[in-house]
């Protein structure tokens, strides 16, 4: 060796001190029953596939830049204009663009549980963030959300991990009363929550952030959008890498998003098998949240009734040796005695279900 | 509006006197012989076809985070191991990445001219960028970059726009002599350049990046590679996005790299229309920079004999009337009186010298 580097020393000093996002666990090989990332557990549309096949032709050739006909189409279903929508890598690639154009040396806020990427996102841009804590409830806690007066404020809804949506009255109620942006993650909106939509009508302080993932199917084509003021967007557009989408990306995600129809009745059935899931799971006397999204956020109870964190473990250890994958949150106390289930097919679900009955035959 | 918003006053500083990269110009329609953004003329591979079409049944699921096959693909071309390797959403997302982990408050430095995307990237993190200026020759003026002892410092190679490359020996002279991380974008080098790569073995200082854009075809696919010390890739993949790239993306790149047979054979044609392009650019008696690239940088010279950036306007206009689009660069003297062709086949060569061939009769 020539030359030597302190990679670890030589980072900024921010960078030293990050810890990457953990994403959900992939598991290798066949069997498994895979209720840990969200996923929807129906492909997306038939005519993405048609409308990848179209494109690959043309992929010596770089993208369009801005991603402007999914802009338009997006733009139009919400009454809004082309300018009021960005497309993002990924609305990863979303909450980081608004960071780095927004948030502010006092650092952004959240609500505590939301989603875990937020602390990592604030950490890539050397932002702090402060937390707006729940309670057991689950609550918006909106006075509080008011007195922290951040640049930026970031809201899951409905929040992850625990399905919960908050309705639109309240999210206007922050919007009259806050200084900064509120932005409003929806990424699982379309499984029941109320949107913040309408709302960006009336509320320049507003962003709107969706994503494919989800209710799309598409989680493999890293496709998300967010929807604001004009203004806002082309704030976001100055951080935005100029072909940040590939040819692929547009075209699978606007083929998803103008097959309504079929986007409708899936939606529709992951709606039916996770209340059909969650009946299950009362039948048990577990404390379930209610949710609005593809997910049900529970408090496993064994055999002599008691919850908590071990018991909560002990489920989730006893369902991944059975080739079961659903989520487990440790680390704080609001979430460490529940598991957060994906909803899958109903096939699934079963699995799900009777692995649960044989833990509670086998405790 | 019952509530308004001034993004234009509420973006964080730098973020409101940055100016977006401009991408090379997409015509619509059909007809045009497009030689303006280094594209290459031919389709990637074919397994990348099918590799694609392979992909689109999986498309519900979350990619694997960190391209873990093309990392070890790539890493075992370059006698690397997978931890030398990442990869990005075009190698733009990397040389954001870089900027975010590596230059520190004094900016980052970059030789005049070489690829504007440079100062759009160290704007958005805030940083600057110090030039260190070419002469016409575009010798590598090593003394003034290892004087200006810059954090991370771009040097592209073969350079862009000229397509003149630097050797080996130059950028080992430079990474002895700097404190600092030299980044090599070697996004043109397979066309007929020296690559740094074998260098990665003695210098932990130096770091590779490479496309998917030019060389395999596959610039609509947005796929970028770094090569560097395990411990610099560890620090770049903290500020990666999780997800980074998509289930195609990663699947199509793996496809067009394992295919070196179809990527020889189609470099090699490039390298031949290039060569015999330039020969008829020196009977016209036009200075032309050799060109270890896919583009041609040459000065145009009118009947009467002249040069300048009038006479490259003229022609770039032209030529653009005739529906055949190159790349002009006004803002700057050492490029304002030379047009950036790319190489197209053979077909769009003739057609752009038989439009050049109009021009000189027309003036």
């Amino acid at each position: 060796m020539k030359k030597s580097f302190d990679a670890s020393k030589r980072a900024l000093p921010h960078v030293q001190n990050l810890h990457a996002y953990v994403p959900g666990e992939q598991p290798q090989g066949e069997g498994w029953v895979k209720l840990n990332t969200n996923e929807n557990p129906y492909p997306p549309s038939p005519n993405v596939a048609s409308a990848i096949a179209a494109e690959v032709a043309h992929l010596r050739k770089y993208p369009e830049p801005v991603s402007a006909r999914l802009r338009a189409a997006i733009g139009k279903r919400f009454g809004l204009s082309q300018s009021n929508v960005i497309i993002g890598n990924g609305s990863d690639n979303l909450l980081d663009l608004i960071t780095r154009c927004f948030v502010d040396s006092e650092g952004a806020g959240h609500t505590v549980p939301s989603y875990s990427l937020y602390p990592v996102v604030a950490g890539m841009s050397d932002k702090g963030l402060v937390d707006v804590p729940f309670t057991r409830k689950m609550k918006l806690d909106v006075e509080a959300i008011v007195a922290l007066n951040a640049s930026v404020f970031f809201l899951t809804s409905p929040n992850a991990p625990t399905g919960v949506a908050f309705t639109r009255a309240e999210i206007a109620s922050v919007l009259d009363r806050i200084d900064g942006l509120l932005v409003v993650d929806e990424a699982y909106v379309d499984f029941g929550g109320e949107t913040a939509a309408p709302l960006l009508a009336d509320y320049e302080n507003l962003i709107v952030v969706r994503t494919f993932s989800k209710s799309y199917g598409l989680a493999g084509m890293r496709v998300g959008f967010a929807m604001a003021a004009a203004s806002i967007i082309g704030m976001l557009d100055r951080v935005r890498d100029a072909y940040n989408l590939d040819r692929i990306a547009q075209a699978a995600a606007l083929a998803a998003f103008e097959d309504v129809k079929y986007f409708d009745t899936h939606c529709a059935k992951v709606i039916q098998t996770r209340e059909s899931t969650r009946e299950r799971l009362d039948v048990l006397g577990w404390f379930t949240y209610p949710s609005a999204a593809n997910l049900l956020f529970t408090e496993p109870k064994n055999t002599a009734g008691e919850t908590g964190a071990e018991v909560a473990r002990s489920l989730f250890e006893f369902l991944k040796e059975s080739k079961v994958l659903v989520r487990y949150f440790p680390s704080h106390p609001l979430t460490c005695s529940f598991i957060r289930v994906s909803i899958g097919t109903n096939a699934e679900m079963d699995v799900f279900l009777t692995v649960v009955d044989s833990w509670l035959n086998h405790a």
